[in-house]
């Protein structure tokens, strides 16, 4: 929404500083990442890290095992023995979701786990309130939860009156694909948010990480034309080169990132600039903001 | 999130009615379409149409004059005298928006207007309420406007206690480009929201439209990777064959489309399928709706 030439004079989105004739009225959030210390940012434990080798390049995932630790042990497990890898991205429907998982049409023909588990007894409507889950809310309403916010560096819900939380369809979500059962899923069908957050989908499918890393290359792929955007012919499934644990990965060709903290006070400084835009270019300043518009920003690593 | 098995069984997101053992309790948003009446759909008039030709194929928005009839003007006369053509998207922004218009780095390089004007008397935040536009609203709260609704086939919002109205930046919608001035967007630079409704925009930009076809052809454009996902050479821009407007294109060539009314009661039906979604697969029912996340369907026309 910037003209060409505003690109001179304005940095929108981006995580540098814009120098400006004008004072300014706060920090905006780009200084505030600007001006932040080391001990705002966590690093990912590699453990819980997904490396996606797709056709455009690769892209990182972070998995959130207090969320639902039995399917994040399950897909480490798919990881480890190598399940994915030759297999297919099957769907991609526009502002919907990336699928993949075993293109084979008929259930016998599908590959065989080794180590991992065909039955995972946990599924997103019986995650509990774990007490040492740090929960930290988002003040604004939400249209479909009691409350959102966020969990080490996940957009989140929570209902204390039904003791539940969860985390919520925001882009770059995973979330594990099912049948008909609550509990068909087992992770070898996962899919990531690649549109509008299908809010409608929480609670009802497990979400347990997020892409934190290379997300145009789920995003940007062509999109399916057949039912629910799943390719109608075999010759357009998009190739899984591999999938790996992040500490299964060579350390040198390993991604070295960092990821804001949620749980601080400069986060708390972050949402408010995301609420109430201070950049100059924005005139009418929302005072609101919903759990999918804040940005949890995650940077190269600083050595 | 529906394994590919289970896509034998359900049809979670298409317009297709789907078979089911056990009696439904109530219709489902499928049914709704298939059901329906040839007077619950409209046929856009071809004048407020853009057809896009992009490399990967055709996109066609539908523009609103009611919301802002200057800007539509403009853009019109622009269309008409093929400003675009052979110009580029010069911006993919993942989870942002495409832009596109005259790549040309200094504004003396920049193509002419022929016939469409420099400057535009109307932006966002001067749109005030037109009694003649019809708004249907959401019951939902929201969390950027005091009141969000559809008018005439558009996610839009109006604040009353403001006189204002003005279309959302939802998923596919249509946005002018402008500079630090609010004024400054002439309608030669547009953009599509191809993420997460970037709903800060709202009354930043003037949204006049969105993509009723072809959205794919945007939306998994490569991402640019300069600021603000700007392209970083110019031998990425995706340049554009030509932007015609609908009336202009030969009636054999034209997309043959309808667009489900959003002023009907069949549209409230609609709306309330959306909320608690009642397909099978479906074990939490949200009880709720916020604006981007209801569909507007558009179909081929039946005849």
């Amino acid at each position: 929404m910037l003209n060409t030439v505003g690109l001179l004079f304005l940095c929108l989105f981006s995580l540098l500083s814009v120098a400006s004739e004008k004072p300014k009225p706060g920090p905006v959030a780009a200084d505030l990442i600007a001006n932040s210390a080391a001990s705002d940012w966590r690093v990912p434990d590699p453990a819980h890290l997904l490396y996606v080798e797709l056709p455009g390049g690769r892209a990182v995932i972070e998995l959130l095992p207090e969320i639902a630790p039995k399917h994040v042990e399950n897909i480490g497990l798919l990881a480890r023995e190598g399940y994915w890898n030759g297999l297919a991205v099957t769907r991609v429907q526009d502002n919907y979701v990336a699928q993949w998982g075993d293109p084979a049409e008929k259930p016998e023909d599908r590959r065989k786990f080794k180590t991992a588990k065909e039955k995972i007894d946990e599924h997103e409507l019986e995650v509990g309130v774990d007490r040492s889950i740090r929960f930290t809310p988002l003040k604004e309403k939400d249209a479909y939860a009691a409350e959102t916010g966020f969990i080490q560096g996940f957009w989140a819900a929570q209902d204390k009156r039904e003791g539940k939380t969860w985390l919520v369809h925001c882009y770059g979500a995973l979330g594990v694909g099912r049948d008909m059962a609550p509990n068909s899923g087992n992770g070898s069908e996962l899919y990531v948010v690649i549109g509008h957050a299908p809010r409608h989908l929480d609670r009802n499918v497990t979400v347990l990480g997020r892409v934190i890393d290379g997300m145009e290359h789920f995003s940007s792929l062509p999109r399916g034309h057949g039912k629910l955007g799943f390719y109608e012919k075999s010759s357009e499934h998009v190739k899984i080169k591999s999938i790996r644990l992040g500490s299964e990965v060579p350390e040198k060709e390993r991604a070295s990132l960092e990821i804001l903290r949620t749980d601080t006070p400069l986060f708390q400084q972050w949402i408010k600039a995301r609420r109430t835009r201070k950049e100059e270019w924005f005139r009418h300043k929302a005072g609101h903001v919903e759990i999918c518009n804040v940005p949890i920003p995650v940077r190269p690593r600083s050595n």
